[in-house]
């Protein structure tokens, strides 16, 4: 009962505060986000103080040295941290944007206007990067935020959210518009989750398990960020050159992301000639090859895929490779297997591109460019709070806008319905 | 376990059904809508005959006659639904539309494309209209639907059904592509809200009580149609006759409709000369007027307005009227006592006009015209599927592109992420 009402406290206040954000100038709004900079940069030393409390913790549970790289935060990570901010300070504000206007026969104007979403809650794991991002993006974008971070990383988001706050106020934001659940009790997601009274949108940020129990019990609008099992395809003309550099870039450059390639589907026209040399090209990178019987034909020397390897993330240096029987083969394997993240094919031919970019169903689809560029930078949408998997409101790279409402507005001079 | 088996088929079944249907081409889509329409008129004598099974045991169940009224087909309404499908086959198809498309630095092209949204589950009461109208309005957008009608309609939604499946099986619809469920046992309901495997969206139609029960046991996103309480706020420099106009017809026209006014505002400056009309005006039309205090010292003769009343959506000819010291403390009554969904301004004053515009938080915002206009139909956006109060994907009338989702699309030449 006590933790029901601490939370609820949180999300009401958070929730009055995201009124008066709604109607924030964009100037105060960029001078906070500087003045949050600033501060973070001043209290450098006092957050990686805090930080190494976390780190203490950490290595006592005996967390993984990538959980615990992570989690850490060194003067480097605070500036990195400000420059995102001003980053997100120096984006177009979305607000007050009117997407179109038009009359109508009766004579009024009817137009869509870019509002903010209300109070949106994030919850998400150990980077205490995500902390100041996403209150940077919910700032800017005129929501109020409830942020609920890792119980693991408690210390360092607590004084990240203090310096926060107080830069916030100073700059006039109003009090409560960057919140931050510092109970590290489990029960606060649950109840969190049922205050659809208080919370518009819940953003859950990180692994399967979390996005999971987050989707199952939220009564509020959820924008999942799943994970992606992603393919390149690589069609019977494609520029040979051009696809090793693609599908080298989209398992290697970085593997652990979500628009990594998992698996790669190559024409049986074309396998006996590209598959040796990028597969040999992948195991000089320490990629491990797992391949259908016919790749192993060709290659003999890798493992055998498994029907459970088609459907599985790896986040890692390993890579199916599967020979297909034609254009409709592969979009049925990525039909059947892939996760609608990022799909991508490699081709010279006209119909296949334009067949493959309008039937195969993901939240981008590639022609000729590698999957790992499905990404809020690389699109030009400025700074990103992740990738949506969710098919409603925002697919795909989630910027700026996508943290926005619309309203209608009606300008009128007398117009009743007849 | 055998309801949750045939819910989950019937899902299963539609969600594949969707796949193909997402590449349909638009005249296969319109043609379906066309023999869907005739196919209505000509089964007409076989639609009543079920209608007259549901009639029946609405009366034995002792239905209200307005129930009974909104449950009831004939020939004119037959023809009414045939003619809803017709119009929807004449609306530009929203698949395939690319929002926008720009160059990026590395000389990608990175657009937006409009895709359907999949499956979507659609769960309402009795009005048998409802089923032509969501299934026509889903396919244009090249999504599946599957129908879930009130059990006090469960022939009538049956039959409808039978007769759209075999139309659209003729045009080369895939089969499933227009569910039903026709089991009226309501567990069916809470089985249906967990297949967050198969079913992409939900959209509640109906009353608070439905819409409340949906949010809260879906694991699916929803999009509700909730109730509205709305305002008309006149101004202290409003044209008189054009204020009268709007408030009595945002008041009467319809009053059963959630744009219709529940409580009108009114400036102290202007309550003296303004107030005693169209309280008049009101009261022929028979609405019973609710006031606060100062309102009872200009208009002796109405009843006290309650603390309950300004938060009640009468549905009804009920008005509550409220005298208010400034445009300020009309937007704060709206704030504390709206549903954000349509909230209109009557003046002359550029400023306010303005103010009330930007500050005020509803789905729709109007200046000098009826909150009535709330509609996908007097917006211009074509058949709507009703107004949406969720603040995220889609908020206000919602018509075909709020029926779709986006994919982006990426034309490269190579291009890898560095």
């Amino acid at each position: 009962m006590e933790i029901r009402q601490y939370v609820s406290d949180k999300a009401k206040k958070a929730k009055s505060a995201s009124r008066v954000l709604a109607n924030i100038s964009t100037e105060i709004k960029n001078n906070a986000l500087f003045k949050m900079a600033a501060g973070l940069e001043k209290e450098a030393d006092k957050l990686i103080v805090e930080n190494k409390k976390d780190l203490k913790a950490a290595e006592q549970k005996g967390l993984s040295k990538a959980m615990i790289d992570r989690l850490t935060l060194n003067p480097d990570r605070v500036k990195g941290m400000a420059d995102g901010l001003r980053e997100v300070a120096a984006l177009p504000d979305p607000v007050g944007e009117v997407l179109r206007m038009w009359r109508r026969p009766n004579g009024m104007e009817v137009g869509r206007m870019r509002v903010p979403i209300g109070l949106i809650g994030i919850i998400y794991e150990s980077r205490p990067n995500v902390t100041a991002d996403s209150a940077a993006l919910c700032l800017k974008s005129g929501n109020a935020v409830l942020l609920r971070g890792g119980s693991e990383a408690v210390h360092t988001n607590t004084a990240i959210v203090v310096v926060l706050s107080r830069a916030g106020a100073e700059a006039g934001i109003p009090e409560g518009a960057v919140s931050f659940i510092d109970n590290p009790d489990r029960s606060c997601v649950t109840e969190m989750l049922k205050l659809n009274q208080f919370i518009d949108l819940i953003i859950p940020r990180g692994g399967e398990g979390l996005i999971r129990m987050v989707s199952e019990n939220s009564t509020i609008p959820v924008i999942k960020h799943d994970k992606g099992i992603c393919h390149v395809y690589v069609d019977s003309k494609a520029d040979f050159k051009m696809a090793e550099d693609i599908c080298f870039n989209a398992k290697v450059q970085r593997p652990g992301t979500c628009n990594a390639m998992e698996t790669m589907l190559v024409h049986k026209d074309v396998a006996k000639t590209f598959l040796p040399a990028i597969i040999d090209r992948m195991k000089k990178a320490s990629v491990e090859i797992r391949g259908d019987e016919k790749t192993r034909a060709i290659v003999p020397d890798i493992k055998a895929a498994t029907e459970k390897d088609w459907d599985t993330e790896y986040n890692d240096l390993i890579l199916n490779v599967r020979i297909v029987e034609s254009i409709e083969d592969a979009m049925q394997h990525i039909a059947a297997h892939g996760s609608q993240h990022s799909e991508a094919i490699v081709t010279d031919d006209y119909c296949n591109a334009r067949r493959f970019q309008r039937e195969v169903d993901a939240s981008a689809v590639f022609v000729n460019a590698s999957t790992r560029l499905n990404d809020g930078f690389e699109f030009g949408l400025g700074a990103e709070i992740g990738i949506s998997t969710t098919r409603i409101h925002a697919r795909g790279p989630m910027g700026l806008e996508e943290l926005t409402s619309t309203k209608f507005i009606v300008f009128g001079s007398g117009q009743i319905r007849k």
